[in-house]
Protein backbone atom coordinates (compact mmCIF):
# COMPACT_ATOMS: atom_id res chain seq x y z
CA UNK A 1 0.00 0.00 0.00
CA UNK A 2 1.08 3.52 -0.65
CA UNK A 3 1.46 5.31 2.54
CA UNK A 4 1.27 8.86 0.95
CA UNK A 5 -1.62 8.66 -0.44
CA UNK A 6 -3.82 5.76 1.85
CA UNK A 7 -6.42 3.45 2.16
CA UNK A 8 -8.15 1.31 -0.63
CA UNK A 9 -6.92 2.00 -3.65
CA UNK A 10 -8.70 1.54 -7.42
CA UNK A 11 -6.75 1.22 -10.69
CA UNK A 12 -8.82 3.51 -13.52
CA UNK A 13 -8.37 1.77 -16.78
CA UNK A 14 -9.60 4.68 -19.56
CA UNK A 15 -7.45 7.62 -20.48
CA UNK A 16 -8.55 10.78 -22.25
CA UNK A 17 -6.36 12.64 -24.93
CA UNK A 18 -5.82 16.01 -25.29
CA UNK A 19 -3.69 18.09 -28.22
CA UNK A 20 -1.11 20.76 -26.96
CA UNK A 21 1.06 22.92 -30.00
CA UNK A 22 4.17 23.57 -28.83
CA UNK A 23 5.02 27.53 -28.92
CA UNK A 24 8.58 28.86 -29.28
CA UNK A 25 8.27 29.87 -26.00
CA UNK A 26 8.36 25.99 -24.60
CA UNK A 27 11.50 25.39 -26.45
CA UNK A 28 14.87 26.14 -25.92
CA UNK A 29 18.40 27.08 -27.26
CA UNK A 30 19.12 23.14 -28.05
CA UNK A 31 16.06 23.06 -30.43
CA UNK A 32 13.77 20.87 -28.72
CA UNK A 33 11.31 21.50 -25.74
CA UNK A 34 12.82 22.90 -22.73
CA UNK A 35 12.83 19.19 -20.07
CA UNK A 36 10.52 21.74 -17.46
CA UNK A 37 7.88 22.20 -19.89
CA UNK A 38 6.73 18.95 -19.70
CA UNK A 39 5.47 19.40 -16.23
CA UNK A 40 3.18 21.94 -17.92
CA UNK A 41 1.63 19.62 -20.04
CA UNK A 42 1.25 17.60 -17.50
CA UNK A 43 -0.91 20.29 -16.37
CA UNK A 44 -3.03 20.56 -18.92
CA UNK A 45 -3.69 16.85 -19.66
CA UNK A 46 -4.86 16.35 -15.97
CA UNK A 47 -7.31 19.52 -16.26
CA UNK A 48 -8.41 18.19 -19.71
CA UNK A 49 -9.44 14.80 -18.04
CA UNK A 50 -10.94 16.48 -15.31
CA UNK A 51 -13.35 18.29 -17.40
CA UNK A 52 -14.31 15.66 -19.57
CA UNK A 53 -14.97 13.51 -16.96
CA UNK A 54 -17.65 16.17 -16.14
CA UNK A 55 -15.99 17.82 -13.21
CA UNK A 56 -13.33 20.70 -13.76
CA UNK A 57 -10.66 21.60 -11.38
CA UNK A 58 -11.51 25.19 -11.33
CA UNK A 59 -15.23 24.09 -10.23
CA UNK A 60 -13.58 21.40 -7.75
CA UNK A 61 -11.30 24.48 -6.39
CA UNK A 62 -13.88 26.75 -5.74
CA UNK A 63 -15.31 24.44 -3.39
CA UNK A 64 -11.99 25.58 -1.40
CA UNK A 65 -10.46 22.17 -2.40
CA UNK A 66 -7.24 21.90 -3.85
CA UNK A 67 -5.23 18.72 -5.28
CA UNK A 68 -1.76 19.73 -4.26
CA UNK A 69 1.54 17.88 -6.30
CA UNK A 70 3.63 15.94 -3.64
CA UNK A 71 5.48 13.96 -6.59
CA UNK A 72 6.43 14.61 -10.10
CA UNK A 73 8.48 12.02 -11.79
CA UNK A 74 8.82 12.55 -15.82
CA UNK A 75 10.77 9.94 -18.63
CA UNK A 76 12.25 11.77 -21.62
CA UNK A 77 11.90 9.12 -24.17
CA UNK A 78 12.17 11.95 -27.33
CA UNK A 79 11.96 15.15 -28.29
CA UNK A 80 9.80 17.40 -29.44
CA UNK A 81 10.32 20.60 -31.44
CA UNK A 82 8.61 23.73 -32.21
CA UNK A 83 5.08 23.62 -33.79
CA UNK A 84 4.83 19.96 -33.24
CA UNK A 85 1.80 18.79 -32.78
CA UNK A 86 1.65 16.91 -29.57
CA UNK A 87 -1.05 14.51 -27.95
CA UNK A 88 -0.87 14.09 -24.22
CA UNK A 89 -2.91 10.86 -22.94
CA UNK A 90 -3.54 11.20 -19.11
CA UNK A 91 -5.01 8.65 -17.16
CA UNK A 92 -5.43 7.67 -13.05
CA UNK A 93 -2.89 5.16 -12.28
CA UNK A 94 -4.27 5.02 -8.72
CA UNK A 95 -7.02 6.61 -6.92
CA UNK A 96 -7.04 6.46 -3.00
CA UNK A 97 -9.35 8.27 -0.43
CA UNK A 98 -6.95 11.10 0.24
CA UNK A 99 -5.04 11.16 -3.01
CA UNK A 100 -4.11 10.21 -6.33
CA UNK A 101 -1.84 9.36 -9.46
CA UNK A 102 -2.38 10.48 -12.82
CA UNK A 103 0.04 9.02 -15.19
CA UNK A 104 1.02 11.21 -18.60
CA UNK A 105 1.92 9.76 -22.06
CA UNK A 106 3.04 12.58 -24.53
CA UNK A 107 3.12 11.11 -27.98
CA UNK A 108 3.81 12.72 -31.64
CA UNK A 109 2.44 10.74 -34.20
CA UNK A 110 2.28 8.01 -32.30
CA UNK A 111 5.98 7.97 -31.08
CA UNK A 112 6.26 8.04 -27.27
CA UNK A 113 7.98 11.60 -26.20
CA UNK A 114 7.76 11.54 -22.61
CA UNK A 115 5.78 9.83 -19.79
CA UNK A 116 5.23 10.88 -16.40
CA UNK A 117 3.44 10.97 -12.99
CA UNK A 118 1.90 13.27 -10.60
CA UNK A 119 0.93 12.28 -7.01
CA UNK A 120 -1.07 14.37 -5.12
CA UNK A 121 -3.00 14.59 -1.63
CA UNK A 122 -6.39 16.48 -1.32
CA UNK A 123 -6.38 19.40 1.01
CA UNK A 124 -9.11 21.86 2.02
CA UNK A 125 -9.00 25.70 2.39
CA UNK A 126 -7.32 25.36 6.03
CA UNK A 127 -4.29 23.33 3.81
CA UNK A 128 -5.07 20.43 5.97
CA UNK A 129 -4.73 16.72 4.01
CA UNK A 130 -8.51 15.34 3.68
CA UNK A 131 -10.52 12.84 1.77
CA UNK A 132 -11.27 13.51 -1.25
CA UNK A 133 -14.99 15.01 -1.74
CA UNK A 134 -17.26 12.17 -2.59
CA UNK A 135 -18.71 14.60 -5.58
CA UNK A 136 -15.26 14.33 -7.14
CA UNK A 137 -14.50 10.21 -5.55
CA UNK A 138 -17.22 8.80 -7.61
CA UNK A 139 -16.87 11.08 -10.49
CA UNK A 140 -12.90 9.75 -10.67
CA UNK A 141 -13.88 6.31 -10.18
CA UNK A 142 -14.94 5.36 -13.11
CA UNK A 143 -12.94 2.06 -12.30
CA UNK A 144 -12.68 -1.40 -11.04
CA UNK A 145 -11.16 -1.87 -7.75
CA UNK A 146 -8.13 -3.48 -7.94
CA UNK B 1 -0.14 65.05 -19.08
CA UNK B 2 -0.77 61.38 -18.79
CA UNK B 3 -4.57 61.18 -18.25
CA UNK B 4 -3.88 57.28 -17.34
CA UNK B 5 -1.72 58.23 -13.98
CA UNK B 6 -2.85 61.42 -13.26
CA UNK B 7 -1.78 64.44 -11.36
CA UNK B 8 1.56 66.53 -10.81
CA UNK B 9 4.52 64.29 -12.00
CA UNK B 10 7.75 63.52 -10.89
CA UNK B 11 10.94 62.62 -12.94
CA UNK B 12 13.40 60.49 -10.66
CA UNK B 13 16.85 60.91 -11.58
CA UNK B 14 18.47 57.90 -10.52
CA UNK B 15 18.53 54.02 -11.19
CA UNK B 16 19.57 50.64 -9.81
CA UNK B 17 21.37 47.63 -11.70
CA UNK B 18 20.85 44.07 -11.33
CA UNK B 19 21.97 40.77 -12.37
CA UNK B 20 20.32 38.69 -14.34
CA UNK B 21 21.74 35.01 -15.40
CA UNK B 22 20.02 34.32 -18.74
CA UNK B 23 18.45 30.52 -17.71
CA UNK B 24 18.25 27.40 -20.14
CA UNK B 25 14.42 27.69 -19.67
CA UNK B 26 14.78 31.90 -20.64
CA UNK B 27 16.13 31.20 -24.23
CA UNK B 28 14.03 29.33 -27.64
CA UNK B 29 14.49 27.83 -30.24
CA UNK B 30 16.25 30.39 -32.23
CA UNK B 31 19.35 30.61 -29.71
CA UNK B 32 18.69 33.63 -28.06
CA UNK B 33 16.17 34.70 -25.06
CA UNK B 34 12.80 34.41 -25.93
CA UNK B 35 11.54 38.02 -26.71
CA UNK B 36 8.54 37.21 -23.68
CA UNK B 37 11.02 36.47 -20.81
CA UNK B 38 12.26 40.36 -20.82
CA UNK B 39 9.12 41.27 -19.28
CA UNK B 40 9.95 38.59 -16.54
CA UNK B 41 13.45 40.35 -16.29
CA UNK B 42 11.33 43.92 -15.50
CA UNK B 43 9.88 42.53 -12.99
CA UNK B 44 13.12 41.36 -11.53
CA UNK B 45 14.79 44.97 -12.00
CA UNK B 46 11.47 46.89 -10.51
CA UNK B 47 11.14 44.72 -6.96
CA UNK B 48 15.28 45.05 -6.57
CA UNK B 49 14.68 48.72 -7.55
CA UNK B 50 11.72 48.90 -4.75
CA UNK B 51 13.69 46.02 -2.62
CA UNK B 52 16.96 48.79 -2.68
CA UNK B 53 14.78 51.67 -1.54
CA UNK B 54 13.94 49.97 1.57
CA UNK B 55 10.67 49.37 0.28
CA UNK B 56 10.36 45.98 -0.88
CA UNK B 57 7.23 45.02 -3.20
CA UNK B 58 6.15 42.25 -1.31
CA UNK B 59 5.76 44.65 1.93
CA UNK B 60 3.75 46.92 0.20
CA UNK B 61 1.70 44.16 -0.99
CA UNK B 62 1.10 42.86 2.79
CA UNK B 63 -0.65 46.68 3.13
CA UNK B 64 -3.17 45.02 0.73
CA UNK B 65 -1.98 47.82 -2.15
CA UNK B 66 -0.92 46.73 -5.58
CA UNK B 67 0.94 48.46 -8.52
CA UNK B 68 -0.88 46.64 -11.45
CA UNK B 69 0.46 46.94 -14.74
CA UNK B 70 -1.16 48.79 -17.33
CA UNK B 71 0.89 48.73 -20.12
CA UNK B 72 4.20 47.53 -21.10
CA UNK B 73 6.21 48.52 -24.18
CA UNK B 74 9.67 46.61 -24.87
CA UNK B 75 12.19 47.29 -27.87
CA UNK B 76 14.93 44.84 -28.74
CA UNK B 77 18.08 46.34 -30.27
CA UNK B 78 20.64 42.83 -30.04
CA UNK B 79 19.67 39.45 -28.90
CA UNK B 80 21.27 37.74 -25.58
CA UNK B 81 22.46 33.97 -25.10
CA UNK B 82 22.14 31.29 -22.52
CA UNK B 83 24.20 32.07 -19.87
CA UNK B 84 24.91 35.89 -20.34
CA UNK B 85 25.20 37.72 -17.66
CA UNK B 86 22.84 40.86 -18.02
CA UNK B 87 22.56 44.28 -16.46
CA UNK B 88 18.86 45.33 -15.76
CA UNK B 89 19.42 49.08 -15.22
CA UNK B 90 15.79 49.62 -13.82
CA UNK B 91 14.44 53.97 -12.65
CA UNK B 92 11.23 55.89 -12.58
CA UNK B 93 10.32 57.61 -15.40
CA UNK B 94 7.61 59.15 -13.71
CA UNK B 95 5.69 59.14 -10.67
CA UNK B 96 2.87 60.16 -10.04
CA UNK B 97 -0.07 60.40 -7.23
CA UNK B 98 -1.86 57.29 -8.68
CA UNK B 99 0.55 55.74 -10.57
CA UNK B 100 4.44 55.50 -12.06
CA UNK B 101 6.27 54.54 -15.13
CA UNK B 102 9.11 52.23 -14.50
CA UNK B 103 11.70 51.86 -17.38
CA UNK B 104 14.93 49.41 -18.04
CA UNK B 105 17.87 48.70 -19.85
CA UNK B 106 19.13 45.71 -20.18
CA UNK B 107 22.61 45.58 -20.85
CA UNK B 108 25.54 43.07 -21.75
CA UNK B 109 29.09 44.60 -20.99
CA UNK B 110 27.59 47.62 -21.67
CA UNK B 111 25.80 46.77 -24.88
CA UNK B 112 21.97 47.64 -24.75
CA UNK B 113 19.78 44.48 -25.63
CA UNK B 114 16.48 45.19 -24.64
CA UNK B 115 14.75 48.87 -23.48
CA UNK B 116 11.52 48.76 -21.65
CA UNK B 117 8.55 50.70 -20.06
CA UNK B 118 5.77 49.37 -17.63
CA UNK B 119 3.45 51.96 -16.49
CA UNK B 120 1.55 50.73 -13.15
CA UNK B 121 -1.67 51.99 -11.53
CA UNK B 122 -1.91 51.38 -7.80
CA UNK B 123 -5.29 49.51 -6.82
CA UNK B 124 -6.39 48.42 -3.05
CA UNK B 125 -7.66 45.76 -1.29
CA UNK B 126 -11.14 46.06 -3.03
CA UNK B 127 -9.23 46.81 -6.86
CA UNK B 128 -9.97 50.29 -7.03
CA UNK B 129 -7.82 52.55 -8.50
CA UNK B 130 -6.23 54.98 -5.41
CA UNK B 131 -3.42 57.14 -4.46
CA UNK B 132 -0.40 56.03 -3.58
CA UNK B 133 -0.06 55.69 -0.22
CA UNK B 134 2.48 57.67 1.08
CA UNK B 135 4.53 55.62 2.73
CA UNK B 136 5.87 54.44 -0.80
CA UNK B 137 5.31 57.58 -3.10
CA UNK B 138 7.98 59.13 -0.28
CA UNK B 139 10.40 56.53 -0.64
CA UNK B 140 9.85 56.21 -4.84
CA UNK B 141 10.40 60.32 -4.36
CA UNK B 142 13.77 60.86 -4.35
CA UNK B 143 13.23 63.64 -7.06
CA UNK B 144 13.26 66.17 -8.37
CA UNK B 145 9.66 68.08 -9.55
CA UNK B 146 10.20 68.81 -12.92
CA UNK C 1 6.15 56.32 -42.65
CA UNK C 2 7.96 54.01 -39.94
CA UNK C 3 11.40 53.79 -40.92
CA UNK C 4 12.05 50.77 -38.75
CA UNK C 5 10.07 48.66 -41.36
CA UNK C 6 10.89 50.56 -44.09
CA UNK C 7 8.76 51.11 -48.00
CA UNK C 8 5.16 51.12 -49.14
CA UNK C 9 2.92 49.41 -46.62
CA UNK C 10 -0.55 48.08 -46.35
CA UNK C 11 -3.15 47.80 -44.17
CA UNK C 12 -4.79 43.91 -43.69
CA UNK C 13 -8.29 44.29 -42.69
CA UNK C 14 -8.89 40.66 -42.11
CA UNK C 15 -7.92 38.83 -38.53
CA UNK C 16 -7.75 35.37 -37.58
CA UNK C 17 -9.65 34.42 -34.12
CA UNK C 18 -7.48 31.61 -31.90
CA UNK C 19 -8.71 29.74 -28.47
CA UNK C 20 -6.17 29.75 -25.51
CA UNK C 21 -7.12 28.06 -22.53
CA UNK C 22 -5.63 29.69 -19.33
CA UNK C 23 -3.29 27.67 -17.85
CA UNK C 24 -1.96 27.06 -14.00
CA UNK C 25 1.02 28.10 -14.63
CA UNK C 26 0.17 31.44 -16.61
CA UNK C 27 -1.28 32.84 -13.92
CA UNK C 28 0.62 34.84 -10.72
CA UNK C 29 -0.13 35.03 -6.91
CA UNK C 30 -2.43 37.78 -7.70
CA UNK C 31 -4.78 35.01 -9.20
CA UNK C 32 -4.69 36.79 -11.92
CA UNK C 33 -2.65 35.65 -15.47
CA UNK C 34 0.88 37.24 -15.16
CA UNK C 35 1.56 40.07 -17.39
CA UNK C 36 4.25 38.22 -19.02
CA UNK C 37 2.06 35.23 -20.21
CA UNK C 38 0.12 38.03 -22.49
CA UNK C 39 3.27 37.92 -25.15
CA UNK C 40 3.40 33.89 -25.37
CA UNK C 41 -0.38 34.73 -25.91
CA UNK C 42 0.29 37.18 -28.96
CA UNK C 43 3.53 34.37 -30.04
CA UNK C 44 0.08 31.48 -30.39
CA UNK C 45 -1.90 34.26 -32.53
CA UNK C 46 0.33 35.13 -34.83
CA UNK C 47 1.17 31.07 -35.05
CA UNK C 48 -2.20 30.19 -35.88
CA UNK C 49 -3.02 33.48 -38.18
CA UNK C 50 0.37 32.09 -40.51
CA UNK C 51 -1.68 28.89 -40.68
CA UNK C 52 -4.54 30.13 -41.74
CA UNK C 53 -3.03 31.99 -44.85
CA UNK C 54 -1.62 28.32 -45.39
CA UNK C 55 1.68 29.83 -44.53
CA UNK C 56 2.79 28.24 -40.83
CA UNK C 57 5.66 30.06 -39.02
CA UNK C 58 7.76 26.69 -39.01
CA UNK C 59 7.62 26.55 -42.78
CA UNK C 60 8.83 29.90 -43.38
CA UNK C 61 11.81 29.65 -40.52
CA UNK C 62 12.90 26.34 -43.00
CA UNK C 63 13.90 28.96 -45.58
CA UNK C 64 15.84 30.31 -43.33
CA UNK C 65 14.47 33.40 -42.84
CA UNK C 66 12.93 34.48 -39.30
CA UNK C 67 10.45 37.66 -38.48
CA UNK C 68 12.44 38.98 -35.38
CA UNK C 69 10.53 41.14 -32.49
CA UNK C 70 11.56 44.24 -32.68
CA UNK C 71 9.46 45.85 -30.70
CA UNK C 72 6.38 44.52 -28.28
CA UNK C 73 3.56 46.84 -26.69
CA UNK C 74 0.24 45.42 -24.51
CA UNK C 75 -2.13 47.55 -22.96
CA UNK C 76 -3.88 46.09 -19.74
CA UNK C 77 -7.66 46.59 -19.34
CA UNK C 78 -8.98 43.47 -17.87
CA UNK C 79 -7.61 40.57 -16.15
CA UNK C 80 -8.27 36.95 -16.64
CA UNK C 81 -7.77 33.98 -14.67
CA UNK C 82 -7.09 30.57 -14.32
CA UNK C 83 -8.85 27.90 -16.82
CA UNK C 84 -10.76 31.00 -18.50
CA UNK C 85 -11.33 30.52 -22.14
CA UNK C 86 -9.50 33.22 -24.06
CA UNK C 87 -9.77 34.30 -27.74
CA UNK C 88 -7.05 35.84 -29.47
CA UNK C 89 -8.12 38.23 -32.44
CA UNK C 90 -4.60 38.51 -34.58
CA UNK C 91 -4.54 40.86 -37.49
CA UNK C 92 -1.63 42.21 -40.06
CA UNK C 93 -1.64 46.08 -39.15
CA UNK C 94 0.68 46.82 -41.49
CA UNK C 95 2.78 45.21 -43.97
CA UNK C 96 6.21 46.41 -45.52
CA UNK C 97 8.87 45.38 -48.38
CA UNK C 98 11.18 44.42 -44.84
CA UNK C 99 8.80 43.83 -41.70
CA UNK C 100 5.37 43.98 -40.47
CA UNK C 101 3.08 44.54 -37.37
CA UNK C 102 0.77 42.04 -36.07
CA UNK C 103 -2.03 43.60 -34.22
CA UNK C 104 -4.24 41.43 -31.28
CA UNK C 105 -7.07 41.87 -29.26
CA UNK C 106 -7.49 38.87 -26.25
CA UNK C 107 -11.13 39.00 -25.36
CA UNK C 108 -12.71 36.31 -22.68
CA UNK C 109 -16.66 36.30 -23.48
CA UNK C 110 -16.33 39.23 -25.90
CA UNK C 111 -14.69 41.85 -23.10
CA UNK C 112 -11.62 42.79 -24.04
CA UNK C 113 -8.76 42.05 -21.82
CA UNK C 114 -5.59 43.00 -23.50
CA UNK C 115 -4.36 44.87 -26.92
CA UNK C 116 -0.90 44.75 -28.27
CA UNK C 117 1.47 44.93 -30.89
CA UNK C 118 4.48 43.24 -32.16
CA UNK C 119 6.94 44.77 -35.19
CA UNK C 120 8.70 42.39 -36.99
CA UNK C 121 11.90 42.34 -39.67
CA UNK C 122 12.60 39.82 -41.79
CA UNK C 123 16.43 38.32 -41.40
CA UNK C 124 17.63 35.48 -43.46
CA UNK C 125 20.17 32.76 -42.38
CA UNK C 126 23.33 35.27 -41.97
CA UNK C 127 20.90 37.40 -39.31
CA UNK C 128 20.64 40.04 -42.25
CA UNK C 129 17.78 42.04 -42.69
CA UNK C 130 16.41 41.63 -45.84
CA UNK C 131 12.88 42.19 -47.86
CA UNK C 132 10.11 39.94 -47.12
CA UNK C 133 10.03 36.39 -49.52
CA UNK C 134 7.70 36.92 -52.35
CA UNK C 135 5.90 33.90 -51.30
CA UNK C 136 5.16 35.26 -47.61
CA UNK C 137 4.45 39.03 -48.88
CA UNK C 138 1.90 37.67 -50.97
CA UNK C 139 0.46 35.19 -48.89
CA UNK C 140 -0.13 38.03 -45.96
CA UNK C 141 -1.22 40.69 -48.51
CA UNK C 142 -4.62 39.90 -48.85
CA UNK C 143 -5.00 43.45 -48.24
CA UNK C 144 -6.10 46.97 -49.77
CA UNK C 145 -3.11 49.21 -50.66
CA UNK C 146 -3.69 52.56 -48.16
CA UNK D 1 23.98 -0.95 -11.40
CA UNK D 2 22.08 1.53 -13.40
CA UNK D 3 21.74 0.43 -16.56
CA UNK D 4 20.87 3.66 -18.21
CA UNK D 5 24.44 5.64 -17.34
CA UNK D 6 26.50 2.72 -17.15
CA UNK D 7 29.88 1.50 -16.24
CA UNK D 8 31.53 2.09 -12.71
CA UNK D 9 29.76 4.73 -10.35
CA UNK D 10 31.30 7.45 -7.86
CA UNK D 11 29.90 9.14 -5.08
CA UNK D 12 30.51 12.69 -4.96
CA UNK D 13 30.33 13.68 -1.32
CA UNK D 14 30.18 17.64 -1.62
CA UNK D 15 27.40 19.99 -2.63
CA UNK D 16 27.23 23.81 -4.19
CA UNK D 17 24.83 26.28 -2.28
CA UNK D 18 23.22 28.78 -4.85
CA UNK D 19 20.06 31.72 -4.01
CA UNK D 20 16.85 32.27 -6.23
CA UNK D 21 14.57 35.02 -5.25
CA UNK D 22 11.16 33.87 -6.16
CA UNK D 23 9.73 35.54 -8.94
CA UNK D 24 6.35 36.86 -9.61
CA UNK D 25 6.42 35.14 -12.70
CA UNK D 26 7.05 31.64 -10.53
CA UNK D 27 4.09 31.88 -8.67
CA UNK D 28 0.90 30.80 -9.26
CA UNK D 29 -2.91 31.41 -8.47
CA UNK D 30 -2.96 29.04 -5.21
CA UNK D 31 -0.24 31.85 -3.77
CA UNK D 32 2.82 29.23 -3.98
CA UNK D 33 5.59 28.77 -6.23
CA UNK D 34 4.09 26.08 -9.55
CA UNK D 35 4.83 22.79 -9.17
CA UNK D 36 6.51 23.50 -12.88
CA UNK D 37 9.18 26.13 -11.85
CA UNK D 38 11.36 23.94 -9.64
CA UNK D 39 12.53 21.99 -12.67
CA UNK D 40 14.13 25.72 -13.49
CA UNK D 41 15.28 26.03 -10.24
CA UNK D 42 17.28 22.44 -10.46
CA UNK D 43 18.72 23.69 -13.86
CA UNK D 44 20.03 26.73 -12.00
CA UNK D 45 21.55 24.61 -9.61
CA UNK D 46 23.16 22.47 -11.98
CA UNK D 47 24.48 25.38 -13.57
CA UNK D 48 26.24 26.77 -10.52
CA UNK D 49 27.66 23.80 -9.38
CA UNK D 50 29.50 23.50 -12.77
CA UNK D 51 30.64 26.74 -12.65
CA UNK D 52 32.11 26.79 -8.89
CA UNK D 53 33.56 24.10 -10.66
CA UNK D 54 35.56 25.32 -12.87
CA UNK D 55 33.53 24.20 -16.09
CA UNK D 56 30.68 26.03 -16.83
CA UNK D 57 27.99 24.21 -18.75
CA UNK D 58 27.80 26.61 -21.56
CA UNK D 59 31.94 25.84 -22.05
CA UNK D 60 31.03 22.35 -21.86
CA UNK D 61 28.44 22.85 -24.60
CA UNK D 62 30.65 24.98 -27.09
CA UNK D 63 32.78 21.68 -27.41
CA UNK D 64 29.33 20.46 -28.97
CA UNK D 65 28.67 18.03 -25.82
CA UNK D 66 25.24 17.76 -24.09
CA UNK D 67 23.85 16.72 -20.37
CA UNK D 68 20.37 15.40 -21.78
CA UNK D 69 17.93 14.99 -19.20
CA UNK D 70 16.22 11.48 -19.37
CA UNK D 71 14.80 11.58 -16.26
CA UNK D 72 13.32 13.89 -13.66
CA UNK D 73 11.79 13.52 -10.06
CA UNK D 74 10.93 16.01 -7.99
CA UNK D 75 8.96 15.71 -4.18
CA UNK D 76 7.14 18.55 -3.06
CA UNK D 77 7.34 19.00 1.02
CA UNK D 78 6.35 22.72 1.29
CA UNK D 79 5.39 25.27 -0.63
CA UNK D 80 7.32 28.60 -1.02
CA UNK D 81 6.00 31.73 -1.92
CA UNK D 82 6.80 35.01 -3.97
CA UNK D 83 9.70 36.99 -2.77
CA UNK D 84 11.05 33.81 -0.75
CA UNK D 85 14.81 33.63 -0.86
CA UNK D 86 15.88 29.73 -1.87
CA UNK D 87 18.47 28.13 -1.65
CA UNK D 88 19.46 25.06 -4.12
CA UNK D 89 21.96 22.41 -2.66
CA UNK D 90 22.86 20.89 -5.88
CA UNK D 91 25.05 17.66 -5.79
CA UNK D 92 26.09 15.15 -7.95
CA UNK D 93 24.44 11.57 -6.52
CA UNK D 94 26.18 9.40 -8.89
CA UNK D 95 28.79 10.11 -11.64
CA UNK D 96 29.12 7.21 -14.33
CA UNK D 97 31.47 7.05 -17.78
CA UNK D 98 28.12 7.67 -20.07
CA UNK D 99 26.18 9.91 -17.26
CA UNK D 100 25.16 11.37 -14.31
CA UNK D 101 22.73 12.09 -11.66
CA UNK D 102 22.42 15.26 -9.97
CA UNK D 103 20.87 15.60 -6.91
CA UNK D 104 18.88 19.06 -5.46
CA UNK D 105 17.63 19.87 -2.07
CA UNK D 106 15.39 23.26 -2.15
CA UNK D 107 15.15 25.18 1.83
CA UNK D 108 14.19 28.52 2.60
CA UNK D 109 15.53 29.14 6.05
CA UNK D 110 16.96 25.88 6.77
CA UNK D 111 13.27 24.42 5.95
CA UNK D 112 13.37 21.81 2.58
CA UNK D 113 10.86 22.71 0.07
CA UNK D 114 11.82 20.32 -2.15
CA UNK D 115 13.79 17.62 -3.43
CA UNK D 116 14.54 16.12 -6.75
CA UNK D 117 16.75 14.81 -9.17
CA UNK D 118 17.78 14.95 -12.67
CA UNK D 119 19.51 12.15 -14.52
CA UNK D 120 21.40 13.04 -17.02
CA UNK D 121 23.76 11.30 -20.87
CA UNK D 122 26.30 12.57 -22.58
CA UNK D 123 25.89 13.41 -26.39
CA UNK D 124 28.07 14.45 -28.87
CA UNK D 125 27.12 16.97 -31.78
CA UNK D 126 25.67 13.72 -33.63
CA UNK D 127 23.05 13.72 -30.60
CA UNK D 128 24.71 10.41 -30.10
CA UNK D 129 25.23 8.57 -26.17
CA UNK D 130 28.91 8.66 -25.45
CA UNK D 131 31.42 8.69 -22.44
CA UNK D 132 31.61 12.01 -20.57
CA UNK D 133 34.92 13.77 -21.62
CA UNK D 134 38.01 12.94 -19.52
CA UNK D 135 38.14 16.99 -18.99
CA UNK D 136 34.30 16.78 -17.69
CA UNK D 137 34.57 13.70 -16.02
CA UNK D 138 38.01 14.29 -14.11
CA UNK D 139 36.08 18.32 -13.11
CA UNK D 140 33.31 16.70 -11.78
CA UNK D 141 34.95 13.44 -9.72
CA UNK D 142 36.21 14.87 -7.11
CA UNK D 143 34.82 11.66 -5.57
CA UNK D 144 35.19 8.73 -3.73
CA UNK D 145 34.79 5.59 -5.98
CA UNK D 146 31.99 3.74 -3.81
Amino acid sequence: MDQSTGGKSHRVLNYVETSIRVRYADTDTMGVVYYGTYPIYFEVGRAEYMRSKGFPYKKFEETGFHLVVVHLEAKYYNTAAYDDLLTVRTSIAELKSRGLIFHYEIFRDGVLIVEGKTKHICTNSDKKTVVIPASLFETLKDVKPR
